[in-house]
């Protein structure tokens, strides 16, 4: 990877400077033509070894380009925010949006890297990570993010001479200090982990194109040019290069027999029985959002299911049990502006909750393989890839300790239009029925399918749906509280002198 | 994954002796139509657990549509031929040609999964295993292949009823062994390791479709149908769909140095010095091959460079110090019509040697990024993605103890204008001279340019390319062979007894 880039590569100073305005202006012109297109973000990631200028390339982008539409983030060391949260997240929160430029000076491949070169991951635990990184790019390019990567190169004569002259001129002396001495120390070793990395994390669309540090001249100009003519082909192009329809279908199952028909949705729960045991479960969820082993844990909690099968009803009974400083809804309705402008689970992403807390979401990610495949809103490749996208996501949660309870709340096409007409009676009911409300009644058919594959492709060890009959709405909310309970219980593992096992878990998905 | 499966599905005799005649004519008609239309080939898995069905279906869709047209392969333990070749080697060796339905019983996906089962692999290994089939399925269906898997589902009561059931009847008792049994016993662990499996591999183009197995009509009219609605699909959709260009560009250096410019071309060595040499290396390469140590071993020596470069006198003095009856010449023009029909890499996969063999390629699977990608045989999107398929191809014989030795060898404009004179003037060379070598030639730049991105993101620790200078034939003979000498002896380790570095390493690209 890195034979072109051991020559020394030189750009005279008067090319440079003859060169430099020129590029310089049709760089702002793309960025303004970039903002005015508003159809995609461009996502720039500056990387590479220490000395080879990756500083200086950033401040250059903002110096050449109009600062106050850059969005440019470094990564130190994490925040305590961060820290809470999956190693991702701290990009998700920073990704620019359509119409945008984004400089990442660093991103999520240095720590993966920089582990590898002082030995503190193993070889798998170096491909595990490699793999995530190639499956989240893929996504970016998938969502039409303009991805490019620049690692700047300098061979290990370059990087001593380089350290050697900042340590002569006092004004920039502070710049070689003992670290990066260190991690000249490491230089060979650091080649032989980015070579492999560099290799198979460079893809069709998002190639790494790797950058001769050592002239300035030159390695200007290099990644400047490469961004114009990225940023013109892709403005130029229309429309924008979409993912082919290459899916096999999905076919509804040939007997009619799904997991929702198979439910009885009718139980028998009365209002006595209700009364003691929400007093039960609500007691036991309390207890545990409190235990001290909670606190290193989180819990996203997803409610989806039919129109008026009792979301909010149930949802309440669970809040109803919390103390209000940790636990957040949020109400999953149609993006807003800023949302649109990004990839479709960042609004998501957004709400990853802290550590002992809990985030209740109102409808969801789940829209994307439900509402948005059903209206038409995304196409069939986009819907597609989605349920590997949302287990990726969901997997990153669990493995970050958030424990991922996700409800479907089902009720039958006759309770359902009863509860319609309820509410179209009832005046303080009446802004919960709509008419979309009605629309998606006319689909009823197409959402019971898109459910069940929705349940097939992302119901997984680590993130089970639960499936609640809900036509009696009694059994509906003990039913959520309990799954909750029990999901909490064995991811919080057995109390201390305490024997295994507190109840019968319910019945899952 | 399982949840709808592991519903009782059920189809009457009497709808399924209906439905059955209409898909068989529907399937027959598609598969005619799939052979006229000519444009892809349709790959069909047939995975899933112990007792579901497989082979019942397997002969079934042979019985319903042609199976004169039909490549049926089963994968049982691999044969000598198969062991001595990377794992993958047998499913390439066995793929459909465009036009053509193949039928794996089992593949890539068996023994990853029943090895993860037994616990003879750790998680690490699963996962990178995983990975590759991947990346093998994702690189099959860019190159258009229609690639349908089947998981044939059985939950665990039914698959213990299954059993039963054949034991009961004297005429099929031979089919639940022991070792059917076995499997039932590690029915829960086989669910466990293949639930997140088939999550993983199931991506929008190629996702896993679960089919219920218990009831014979069910899973042979679910099947049946997919894949006539899957056949439909693409051979209704006109054209083809193809990757999107989604790439950013490849540009040239900034100051037009490059790793073939900073090559000098002309070396000093002279016949005398030449015939010594030769001699020598020519003698420790023939010692080498004969090495009880490269039995285990195998070398795939790929020779690129200029039209007139000497690749074939190169050659030639490789193989004069070779037994013949232990290697093989592969020279590569324009793919055959059987090639084709295939991804663009089984042509070079059918050449790859058995264990203490040599394959030595005159012009290699580099055309792809080489003629390909300037004559614009294929598309942007499709050369870009070649990089990283050639990689992995290269990492999985490099895996498999091959030691893959690359060369380019370079001359000169001049030299070769003078070569290519000479051939026309002299009678027994001029079949060696034609029109495209000099239309080559006009496209000398974009050569260049071409083989500089090659070196830059093909040439990896375990496959590295060597440049060698060739406007002095002698020179470029003797370091040819030097070079593959001592990436042999590297790779053999130091002979017991004896110390290590026999001689200072041919430099490398």
């Amino acid at each position: 990877m890195f034979e072109s880039a051991n020559l020394d590569h030189k750009i005279a100073k008067t090319v440079y400077q003859r060169e430099e305005p020129k590029l310089r202006e049709a760089l702002l012109h793309a960025q303004y033509d970039l903002k005015e297109d508003g159809r995609f973000p461009v996502l720039i990631l500056i990387a590479g070894v220490e000395g080879a200028g990756k500083g200086e390339t950033v401040n250059l982008l903002n110096e050449w380009m109009d600062p106050r539409h850059i969005l440019t983030h470094a990564f130190p060391d994490p925040s305590d925010e961060e820290r809470e949260r999956p190693p991702l997240w701290r990009y998700w929160r920073a990704l620019p949006p359509k119409g945008r430029i984004g400089i990442f000076f660093g991103a999520w491949h240095t720590a993966p890297v920089v582990q590898r070169v002082r030995g503190e991951t193993g070889e798998a635990e170096f491909a595990d990570q490699l793999n995530e990184i190639l499956r989240f790019e893929k996504m970016l390019c998938d969502e039409g993010v303009l991805l490019l990567k620049y690692w700047l190169h300098l061979s290990k004569p370059q990087q001593k001479a380089r350290l050697k002259q900042l340590e002569r001129d006092p004004r920039t002396a502070w710049r070689a200090t003992d670290l990066e001495w260190r991690y000249f120390d490491l230089y060979n070793k650091f080649v032989r982990v980015s070579e492999p990395f560099l290799r198979k994390t460079s893809t069709g669309e998002a190639p790494w194109i790797v950058v001769p540090g050592a002239d300035a001249h030159y390695r200007s100009l290099t990644v400047g040019r490469h961004i114009l003519a990225a940023l013109r082909e892709r403005l130029d192009e229309k429309p924008v290069p979409r993912l082919p329809d290459r899916n096999p279908p999905l076919l509804p199952p040939e007997d009619q027999l799904n997991v929702l028909r198979a439910l009885t949705l009718d139980q028998p729960t009365t209002r006595d029985e209700y009364r003691e045991l929400l007093e039960t479960w609500q007691g036991r969820l309390n207890l545990l959002s409190r235990d001290p082993r909670f606190r290193k844990r989180s819990v996203v909690a997803v409610f989806e299911g039919n129109d008026a099968a009792g979301k909010g009803g149930a949802i309440r009974r669970v809040t109803q049990a919390l103390d209000a400083r940790f636990y957040h809804n949020v109400s999953v309705a149609a993006p807003s502006e800023e949302e649109r402008a990004q990839p479709y689970l960042w609004r998501f992403w957004r709400h990853i909750p802290r550590r002992g807390r809990f985030v209740i979401f109102d409808r969801s990610w789940y829209g994307r393989v439900l509402v948005e495949r059903i209206e038409g809103y995304c196409a069939e490749p986009d819907w597609m890839r989605a349920y590997g996208e949302i287990n990726d996501f969901e997997q990153q949660l669990a493995r970050n300790g958030v424990i991922v309870v996700k409800f479907w709340l089902a009720i039958g096409k006759d309770e359902q239009i009863k509860r319609f007409e309820e509410r179209e009676k009832v005046a303080f009911k009446r802004f919960k029925i709509t008419d979309e409300d009605w629309r998606n009644r006319e689909k009823w058919d197409d959402y019971e399918r898109a459910v069940c594959d929705m349940v097939d492709r992302t119901s997984t060890a680590d993130a089970p749906w639960t499936l609640v009959e809900a036509n009696n709405k009694y059994h509906a909310r003990i039913k959520v509280l309990e799954t909750l309970v029990h999901r909490i219980e064995a991811a919080l593992g057995p109390e201390k002198g305490k024997a295994k096992g507190k109840g019968k878990r319910a019945k899952r998905a």
